[in-house]
């Protein structure tokens, strides 16, 4: 992040036409984007883009969903479509959709608003052995931050936001959380889509066995997803670690976004100050992570549905801080003595 | 509220291609937002309107705040050209901006955006008598009643915003939360723009001594009104009467709103159904009289600048629910078995 840019947009919210601070959490997010461009005031960000990476997850075989994994691909086509809840709400904030198949099961059609970039059908159950090998999950990190670099560098985007599908893919992330913070099963497992307390024991205790199984070391990056991960997760890690490279912000919707922002600040722990965490997931791993990567979350709606639904709604308010550090007039300007 | 509608809702978002619930409290507000409409699904609002409320006050003789009255017209000015963070954020979610000046002390230009109904120039020291005349608290209601119509009728509102201007209002903005909810001054009264301790102290006082003046009857919200209220606060309770009237959602700003809002609901209790709280302000204030209405903030951002930007930036969710309401898929549409 530019300091010196940062600094000047703190400098510049004292002279705007408001008392100080009032904008609260806004004028912080506005200084971090004057960071992250490197200039005071930041662009307001006119093309803001959904990527949403989708995988299946042979863990499925554990019992920890009561949803078929066929339904990863329905779901990317009723994505295609537009027919699901990030399509509406990229709709209401003016946002691009883009889908990434890193490793769904099923064949998915040609589509524009598609990239096939499928590693493998789904992963191997987390549990029992490695999810996939360190060569796929680095591929599929690739897979990612390509489309992520594509989409900034033809100007079809100039803010990333985080989404996700894949039918059982909060297991997977309730593991990389706990190998990444340290933290046990019991604290960063949950619900999902709303599975029963049953159900909740059984995806916990899958949980401890796959950590117990690969006593993953948090240090190695690739090995930790290669060995618990899915393929969207480690593809959403690519899309933040090409947000931060690219010099674009990048809005982390839930559980699944925040556990691969883990991924990529152990990759590049520079990484973390390019990133906005949209919204607090119900799920608890959520604020496992985001404690973990000192994020604050700008909403908190106890939304859990992934699709990048919840960074969705949070574009406005990083919108909103770039405006107000660009447009608005100063106490000189406007004749008032501040 | 059209129950039938709401239930009707709740139905609907079980059908649609998410996990039920998973929204979390986006589709609450869609329910409510269908029981506002009387259908569902509900429409989707296509053009917010903030209505920003201006007018000076007497108790500013007190000391209450640092900044003198001139600023009001000021930042009036600064609305009407377009350099304030209302503007800025108005821009961002696609709202049109409105003000209305019901007793601001200086001359305001004609303007296409300002609408002129002073009522009078500035309230008196509502810390030593009555703020106006209860004559003078209704046509102020009128004001920002008539201005809510007008603007819904003629298809330039489907979602009214509530914003507010004037220096010193947030004592008023206290008085009224007090005298509605029978909490203490010291709990609801805050910094406004971010005075110092020995401010703070003094503006509780007059708080203090307009209360036991007044022994204001929260029975009679009129009698409050002119007691201790300001212009715009009564404007501001007519725009969530006429909203609520009118079968429009009305998104509520930060304290001032709120307190606006403890007015109309004591005149129309039923008109607490039509309300969003569209952020807790940092003002204590806010949280005592949001609890006192039932109502959960949608954001919480720390702001505390008043014109309207809290409630501008909850615009997205509200129409995000409603959007989700009226264009998902559901599974049958998607052929998914739910």
């Amino acid at each position: 992040l530019d300091a010196e840019a940062m600094a000047a947009a703190r400098e510049r919210h004292l002279t705007l036409t408001k008392p100080p601070g009032s904008l609260g959490r806004v004028e912080e997010v506005g200084a971090r984007l004057a960071g992250i461009c490197g200039e005071c005031p930041p662009p307001v960000p006119e093309s803001p883009a959904v990527l949403v990476c989708a995988g299946d997850h042979g863990v499925l075989a554990r019992g920890v969903s009561p949803w078929p994994s066929e339904v990863t691909a329905a779901m990317v086509a009723n994505f295609l479509s537009g027919g699901a809840a990030v399509n509406a709400l990229a709709r209401t904030v003016g946002g691009r959709v883009s889908v990434l198949d890193v490793g769904v099961a099923g064949d998915l059609p040609d589509h524009p608003l598609l990239r096939s970039a499928k590693v493998r059908r789904g992963t191997n159950d987390l549990s029992r052995g490695a999810a996939m090998s360190r060569e796929e999950a680095a591929r599929a990190v690739l897979a990612g931050a390509h489309l992520a670099e594509e989409l900034v560098e033809s100007g079809g985007a100039d803010l990333l936001a985080t989404g996700d599908m894949g039918i059982g893919n909060t297991t997977a992330a309730a593991a990389l959380i706990s190998s990444f913070t340290g933290r046990p099963a019991r604290e960063t497992t949950g619900r999902g889509t709303g599975i029963d307390d049953a159900t909740l024991a059984l995806k916990t205790r899958v949980v401890e066995e796959a950590l117990e199984l690969h006593a993953p070391d948090p240090k190695d990056p690739l090995g930790t997803l290669a060995a618990l991960g899915g393929l969207e997760h480690a593809a959403l890690s690519g899309v933040v670690l090409a947000g931060a490279a690219l010099g674009v912000p990048v809005v982390l919707d839930g559980v699944v976004s925040n556990s691969a922002a883990l991924v990529a600040r152990a990759l590049a722990p520079d990484a973390v100050g390019y990133l906005f965490a949209g919204h607090r997931s119900a799920e608890p791993g959520a604020s496992v992570a985001l404690e973990a990567l000192g994020l604050d979350p700008l909403l908190d709606l106890g939304m859990r549905l992934g699709e990048g639904t919840g960074a969705l709604l949070a574009v406005p308010v990083v919108g909103g801080a770039a405006r107000v550090l660009s447009e608005m007039a100063t106490f000189s300007d406007a004749g008032i003595e501040g």
